[in-house]
């Protein structure tokens, strides 16, 4: 085929989005897709080492760095990774089932958040419904020559006569138009006031008439993978609307390692932060859509998140978080306009951002024991949330220890062979017949499955291991009768579905490289657990509540993780779910001034240890590359069949 | 002459500028010259009322509505007013001299300002050199594993174990630029704090290394007329360089009240913004040059201005400022970053702008009453600044009271046939002899005199009416043995010049309007004296000392400005000149936090009286209108000849 010449502009058509983008030759495939505002999964960022951006080219001319992760079979049928291509002629792209981004699964997670019960044994108490923003009403006089003192002096003079308010600061933007709203409202108006944790009082905004029915404020949790957000009725403390969306930045890379590294091309910064703020703003309209209320009516904002999707936000370069000796910019910041951020709400609404503990113990996690106030109570609780990077925070209203461990991107799929996120089509449910070792699997979705999910693989772990189809080295039976057990490609491994059942029509399998993985998931995560344990000369049973957080940890089977040894071996009572524990401290956080203030003092009372120089977490976690544990006795409730 | 087509541009020439501009058919001739920027005279604003726009049509065709401010033989001879004339050709517009506005009276103040001598028996006492902006030096520890805080925690934890600083804010632009500047300089930092009236402290800015040598304020005056400006060292207390320009804003009208007016067309708000902000700027960038320094350096910046020019730059409409019951939007402005306004500076330099005390009463004479100390003291004083709005304050340590007069634009030569600006060419100074009543006068600059300013009025009243050539009520002597009286085309009339002595190529004259207009302005001011002194129960007798501020007073002879009933009777050794008190206020505001604290103090200390609806003023200023007053004890000092 002849080349284009270097002139000439080439057309790329990507299926089955339907979608032509103009490209230079010589374009990145991959960011051609961004910018044609196609989604492609990449979760190393586009480094070319993860294999998950796989594209075929139906027709056309690319030029290809080929890496092992594409097999001799997808190379012939025209398999490339999109982000190790370059564009040379007009091309039309497919993507696979397998590196699109589906949103079935947050449907699922949308229909829970509505139907929104919240475990009351665990959630903080003791807190007055007092919003850090108010709306008050101030009936003023009218100037007259024997009381002409000046716009602002009437409006501070109103608030210590009719609210006994004093010492107020008031914004520049509300004088900016205090003259004008004061004479359209005659006199009568509504002020907002922000009180911020020293406490200070800070006039924001000032409207005409009584507007005080109208009073809302915005809840986010702002995840790597995922953005929720709630609409909040600051009258009456009720959640008015919710929803959720994946983060716009998971194009840029789905960890936040992979994002940090994006940040620091030039204008990734930006870019990161344009993603972020638009499904922000996707959301938003789609919360007042639902609500029936107006961007407008909205006073204020609570956002909490990891540090580095904090940093992100607010357009602080997160570079030496990923450096030792990890250094956030900020752990506590001050509020910001959200406005200044590009968010699409009013000038006066604050952004007030849940604060960190440390690179990587965040907002969201101070957010989560801030909203099941374990730092209210005596009970020693491991508060746990399961992911890339797991969070760990052990303590009660007395002491708290965290670390963060990194456990790498099993949990969430990543560095499996046919792993995904946990979206429509991932094998979730899985049980083994002990007599033929025939397995059975439910997906996401109910569809035909495409791959295999974190869940999942907790799932099918603890039930190979409970069959005796693996030892507790991870290794498989292979004398076992059964065809479901074979020797692949890269060493042996297990069928779950014959290529038939599949969406993706080629076998779905489950290696020994992956089961090896997900050990030093659980090992990291499990030694993390021991290291802080030790930290404070406790044992494992002196854990009185487990309370799991995260949408991840709400979908995994408590026995089975267990039965791995990723969970410590307690009693199942001892166990709550609570689902996005971000979320619910930064709902609460708007609610209550009392709860406000009590973020930085979780976050000053934590002490955060750094594991991945810490002498002990390495001795924890060679000792826990077992399932479910070298030390039997650590987990003496789990029954496995030896082999 | 052919008119142009309406779709025709048209070419304005501008003389003695040799300015051009394309302009459209029907374009407003004084907006032509605005939009090329060449300067008219316009004491109204554009209104139409003063004729100080006056130009000449050399060449080409306007249409003109004609006042009574054109004369037949002015008419005849091409004379048009400018805001009146709107353009049909293309023209040759001649500026003539009385309509341009001239530098060289400002370079005159300018070299006055270098030798600044202050007078240190006014001069505010008893206060530390403590700017209320500090540059310190930060050496931190790098970050390690064991102690890897957050960027913002070391920065904190370092200012409180170096300084024993706590409770300090941190800008969200420091935190923005923070991780980089802290290792660019190797964790050695400087700190800019500012610390407001509260005092709350707030880190502003920081640079890498030590930069603690290089750290300068601006104080700067903003007169309705003219803008002052100082580049301070804040490390030494000096003065390093200094500098006055004519306001920006004089173009749109030369008063503030018919800058409220132009503040109020589409536009105009922004407009005047723009025009003052501009003067600021070229103020700096020679201030810089003089000092040496570079504008990167300047840390903070204070301004004083009546409440106009300080609502205007702010970007604050005026509007209610001219309607009873004269509400300003705000006293006690909060600092704002000097950069959102347009000014040049880095975006950490905060703007602290003096309180003003009510619409009339500004931040200039609370910089004045700050800078000389008079609330700092028992004795009870009079401070006078003397202009088309006269503020007048008399009080001590204990009691303030204030009031502005509306004297009229005489004082700065509007209103008065021959009037003009104290700039080069105005008649300043003068006698007259008693036998042949022939003058002598001096101008401003001197050269062949064009006008009369102010200060000149005051001492032609003063002259005429110690020779008999005046009466107390102001009316010409006609039966005197001189040409020099007589009647002319708005009655009787004294020639100062012939027009052969002139710039102006015809006679200058004084008529009785004039003096009319005179005694209205003195009247207007005396009896605001009178009304607060009356206020207090007390006597003109009682007062101690008068300090007479502001570049008008400073040129006015303390004994003619008796004669005519302007300052009270009181023994000459009693007044002090001080010059710019406003900027003096300015410039200690910025050397010293317990000053700037002083000066919300002096503004709530003092009671405003509205002088514009009070029965007691109208009484003192309908006996006032005589020379020197009709009575006669109030005084006693004064002889004149009764004619």
């Amino acid at each position: 085929m002849a080349k284009n010449s270097p002139n000439t502009k080439i057309r790329v058509h990507f299926e089955p989005d339907n979608t032509d983008i103009i490209a230079e030759p010589g374009a990145n495939l991959r960011e051609t897709a961004l910018a044609a505002g196609v989604h492609i999964n990449a979760s190393c960022g586009g480094a070319g080492t993860c294999g998950t951006c796989k594209v075929m080219i139906k027709k056309g001319e690319v030029e290809s760095i080929r890496t092992a992760r594409v097999s001799d079979e997808e190379y012939a049928s025209g398999i490339r990774q999109a982000c190790q291509s370059t564009v040379i002629t007009d091309l039309i792209v497919q993507i696979p089932v397998a590196s699109r981004l589906e949103k079935a699964v947050l449907a699922r997670e949308k229909k829970a958040m509505v139907a929104g019960i919240q475990p009351s044994v665990a959630l903080a108490k003791g807190w007055g419904f007092n919003p850090p923003v108010s709306k008050l009403l101030l009936e003023l006089p009218p100037p007259t020559l024997k009381d002409n003192i000046s716009d602002l002096s009437r409006l501070l003079r109103g608030l210590k006569q009719q609210y006994d308010l004093t010492s107020v600061s008031v914004e520049f933007t509300v004088i900016k138009k205090l003259a004008r709203v004061l004479r359209d409202g005659d006199w009568k108006v509504t002020v907002t006031t922000l009180r911020d944790s020293k406490p200070r009082l800070t006039v924001t905004n000032v409207e005409p008439g009584d507007t005080r029915a109208r009073h809302y404020s915005l809840a986010f949790d702002i995840g790597t993978t995922a953005v929720r957000g709630q609409l909040l009725d600051l009258n009456r403390g009720k959640v008015l609307a919710q929803s959720l969306d994946y983060n716009g930045q998971i194009s840029y890379g789905e960890d936040v390692i992979s994002r940090i590294a994006y940040s620091q091309k030039p204008g990734g910064l930006k870019k990161l932060g344009r993603a972020v703020v638009g499904t922000i703003n996707g959301l938003l309209q789609e919360l007042t859509k639902q609500a029936g209320t107006e961007v407008k009516d909205i006073s204020h904002m609570v956002i909490a998140g990891n540090t580095v999707m904090v940093q992100l936000l607010l357009g602080l370069d997160p570079k030496y978080i990923r450096l030792s000796p990890y250094v956030p910019t900020v752990n506590i910041a001050p509020p910001v306009r959200a406005s200044s951020l590009g968010i699409g709400v009013e000038e006066h609404v604050h952004l007030y951002a849940l604060p960190s503990v440390a690179s990587y113990v965040g907002g969201d996690i101070v957010a989560g024991i801030l909203g099941t106030g374990v730092y209210q109570r005596k009970t020693v609780t491991l508060y746990i949330d399961i992911g890339t990077n797991g969070e760990i925070v052990i303590g009660n209203s007395d002491f708290m220890v965290t670390a963060s461990c990194s456990a790498g991107p099993a949990f969430e799929g990543g560095g499996i062979k046919q792993g995904m996120l946990a979206t429509s089509g991932a094998i979730e449910g899985f049980s083994i017949s002990p007599s033929n070792f025939e397995p059975m699997v439910t997906t996401i979705g109910g569809t035909k499955p495409k791959g295999i999910c974190g869940s999942g693989l907790i799932n099918i772990v603890a039930g190979l291991l409970r069959a005796g189809a693996i030892s507790q080295n991870g290794k498989f039976n292979t004398e076992l009768a059964t065809s479901r057990i074979r020797q692949g490609e890269d060493g042996y491994e297990y069928i779950l579905a014959w290529a038939p059942e599949t969406q993706i029509g080629r076998d779905i399998v489950f290696t020994e490289i992956d089961i090896d993985n997900l050990i030093r998931a659980k090992a990291a995560m499990y030694a993390g657990c021991q290291t802080l344990i030790k930290s404070l000369g406790a044992k494992c049973s002196n854990i009185e509540q487990v309370i799991i957080a995260g949408t991840f940890g709400s979908n995994i089977d408590i026995e089975n993780a267990i039965t791995i040894g990723l969970l410590p071996d307690l009693p199942l009572d001892k166990f709550i779910f609570i689902g996005n524990g971000s979320l619910l401290g930064a709902r609460l956080t708007s609610f209550s001034t009392d709860l406000a203030g009590d973020g930085q003092r979780i976050a000053r009372m934590m002490t955060n240890f750094e594991l991945s120089e810490n002498a002990d977490f390495m001795n924890n976690y060679v000792a826990a590359l077992f399932l479910p544990h070298t030390n039997v006795d650590e987990f003496s409730s789990v029954k496995i069949k030896v082999g």
